[in-house]
């Protein structure tokens, strides 16, 4: 609003301007407008002004005046328009320009339609997981800790919080301090800040071929190039084929490896592959970056020795979170960063600052407790049965020719479809109908992935998940090629 | 560890392994020791060869056996060594290439030293927040919603909290709904986004001198450089230098400004300014970055209008967060991007994922109440009160030539000493003895502000907090030129 204009009008488009907040819905029905003394102080108008104005959507019937309590938006019938948002399939991909428009497509047309059946993410249900134990510990620590929301946060995480993980850590033969990690918003972030502390914009970074797309993602924001490296649904990236992308590709400063329950494979590496891994990326100094989100997810209760085990000379940044294996929705991630640990804390500070204690402080007990490895023991078995059930319907209800690789942990099954004629129509049909799906093209630059799809397989399998799989095999089936 | 060398030296392998990881704190005093069991899958040893390990840290005194629990590490007096942590004043500036070395030398030098009095940060001291109202939203919020922290993120941040958000903009002369807003992790995060929305690596950005050193740190991490213009404690950033900046530097890509109570100026932008700067910017096609973290701070509660209302192109973005206003120990800031705006939701997905939902929660009816706005009033005479105590005692203890704008809201005092021998001095002396501050410097890439420090106003002012004045003015007695 100019506020320069005639001042014969000045009311008219005070009163305009609050109109509009009412028709977008940024000043809601019930909502209290702001007092006519405001008014005054914002438009710069005198007092009758301000007054006129209100009248006017008085009159108009689009505020109520209460006694002694000033103007509210009233709840009129005839105009109740919802907030604006954007119109459905109405994706603009050059507002996705260097974020990977092919995935970032994906994220934004998954929100376009509500969603009946998600087999879309990569978390567990929320049966899945301790919802009354993490609730009481963070009631616990507000208890505790009557100063907790207004006190600024320390730096690095929550000194407990990093002391359990560092414990726990041990499990996967890590020997980790407190002071070797720092607490991050999921794995995602920590994704972030090891990429932005061992590269430059234009560098080349390996990944796994098919690989979370959440990944690509990151890569190309940050200006990274992406090589795809073979990966074996059993035994995950294939070292050998890594090797000789390293003596060709003298661009690759970081290699990026899910060696548990890779997604979308599922593919657990031997030891004798991660022990090869780690040495070859020392030979050619490049960094090693492990993202091992979904190692306490094993069928088998065996822990799993994490890749930064074998890291003799600080190369391998180790990154995790709870969002699988225990909390989908606290958000905690953490990073232990080698020999760029001190150049990951400051990026952590200038990215986002350290995280709020309250999510910390609430796990911390938790972890270290033996109710813990309880929850983790019937998570395992919970997704085991789910995984099963899920793999069995697909068994029985998609076209010859799909291929399924079940793996031995986790959540994910990558199936491959027979080859069909256009493969976005088969996740735009079922979104459209409310199953969310994650498309194969999403998992590579290439387009080697376009007949496979990415399934949760842990939500309850029930009547309407059972309906929503057969659903998707009839429209599998009709785009056959 | 080497699993692959002597069989005979097997077990002292493994001891050794878990003793390092005792004498490094990583396994500390009373923790489980991982089981024989686990030891022999995780080293792929026999079951004898894990019990040796065990009983040999037994008979060394580092672990406890605990009947029908496993071994446990001991409290020994004799060697209870602390985690290792860096050593103090080994800060190598190496590790912060091209996250500004100056403001991360800054910040990490800050950690290595207990802090006894702290003037160095932007927060407000716990006691000017509503902590007891705070807690027991959030305590309300965790009953009400059973399964809140085991469910999935919604994307761009809680309805109800972007609801309350759009409202309170009004008053700042913002329309915006719901969904013209991400919530991000504090303003930090959504600079973070904001810049990297508009900008390339390599590109310019022009910023107020002196200016916010996280901002600085922020560019130079992304790449960005930063062109300084002149800034009046008054007034605010000169939109007269900046309008010859931008007709002399083609590559300035975005102009970011604290409008209100600038840190660490504390200066006001008048509405005819903001104005001008807003049709300068559009006029140049330059994206314009607003930092509104301060404007609830005025010691007149008079709402001031935010840059963003003069935004008639998207061309203004927005950025803001509670951690001055309402609650220092929750990370909840905002962005509203303009016509960026899909572009900031999807790198706010590809940088960190949307938002925990309890913190959302726990404030969104908080800041719709009418108790924040008593909230606000209590705390902007709290920090007036505070403000000119500090002013007074500085004035009282400090030596001529000496000189101080006294700003008219929030939390920041600015001091122009007079010319010093060695700046740096005054910093690491008081911090040394306990005392942070925020020394000039940091607030440019240039050397104008060496013989200015920044004081946080807002501590309680009680004897400790006076006798770190004075003693802050014996040391730059000590350091005059
Ligand atoms: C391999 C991998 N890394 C990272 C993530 C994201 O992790 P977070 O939710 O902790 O940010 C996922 C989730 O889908 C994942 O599968
Ligand atoms: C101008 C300005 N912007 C941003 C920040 C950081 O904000 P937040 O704590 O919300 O990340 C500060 C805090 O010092 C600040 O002064």
């Amino acid at each position: 609003m100019d506020t320069a204009t005639a001042p014969a009008l000045l009311y008219e488009q005070i009163a305009q301007h609050y109109l509009g907040a009412i028709r977008s819905g940024a000043l809601q029905p019930g909502a209290r407008m702001p007092s006519v003394r405001t008014l005054t102080q914002l438009h710069s108008v005198s007092l009758s002004t301000a007054l006129q104005a209100c009248r006017w959507l008085e009159d108009q019937g689009w505020l109520e005046a209460r006694p002694r309590a000033g103007y509210y938006v009233r709840r009129p019938q005839r105009m109740a328009l919802p907030p604006s948002s954007e119109p459905p399939a109405r994706i603009d991909a050059t507002q996705y320009l260097g974020i990977h428009e092919r995935v970032s497509d994906f994220i934004a047309r998954c929100e376009l339609h509500p969603v009946r059946v998600n087999f879309a993410n990569a978390y567990g249900s929320p049966d899945a997981y301790p919802a009354a134990a993490l609730t009481r510990a963070a009631t616990h620590v507000l208890r505790q800790h009557p100063d907790l929301l207004v006190t600024p946060v320390p730096p690095h995480g929550d000194a407990g919080f990093r002391s359990v993980l560092a414990r726990r850590a041990l499990d996967a033969g890590m020997r980790l301090t407190p002071d070797d990690i720092v607490v991050t918003h999921g794995c995602t972030e920590a994704m972030n800040l090891a990429l932005r502390a061992v590269t430059q914009p234009g560098d080349m970074v390996a990944v796994e071929s098919p690989t979370f797309f959440g990944l690509l993602q990151i890569l190309q924001s940050l200006g990274l190039r992406s090589i795809e490296i073979p990966t074996s649904p059993q035994t995950g990236i294939s070292v050998e084929a890594l090797s000789l992308a390293l003596q060709t590709q003298p661009d690759i400063r970081a290699v990026v490896v899910v060696p548990h329950f890779q997604n979308p494979l599922g593919s657990v590496m031997p030891d004798a592959n991660k022990a090869a891994l780690a040495a070859l990326c020392a030979q050619h100094d490049v960094a090693l970056i492990e993202d091992d989100t979904y190692a306490a997810l094993g069928d088998d209760a065996t822990p799993l020795r994490a890749l930064k085990s074998w890291d003799d000379h600080g190369a391998i940044i180790h990154c995790a979170s709870l969002h699988k294996i225990l909390a989908p929705g606290m958000r905690l991630g953490w990073i232990s960063g080698g020999r760029w640990h001190a150049r990951i804390r400051m990026l952590k500070y200038a990215q986002s600052r350290p995280n709020d204690t309250l999510a910390q402080r609430s796990v911390a007990d938790y972890l270290g407790s033996a109710a813990y490895d309880r929850h983790l023991a019937r998570l395992r078995r919970l997704l085991r049965t789910r995984r099963e059930q899920v793999a069995e319907a697909i068994a029985t209800h998609f076209p010859a020719g799909t291929r399924l690789t079940v793996p031995h942990g986790g959540m994910l099954l990558w199936l491959q479809l027979p080859p069909l004629r256009r493969n976005a129509t088969v996740f735009e049909t079922a979104l459209r109908e409310g199953v969310r799906i994650a498309p194969g093209h999403i998992f590579s630059n290439s387009e080697r992935y376009n007949d496979y799809i990415r399934l949760n397989s842990s939500i309850p399998f029930d009547t309407q998940a059972v309906s929503a799989l057969q659903r998707l095999a009839e429209i599998v089936r009709s785009q056959l090629a």
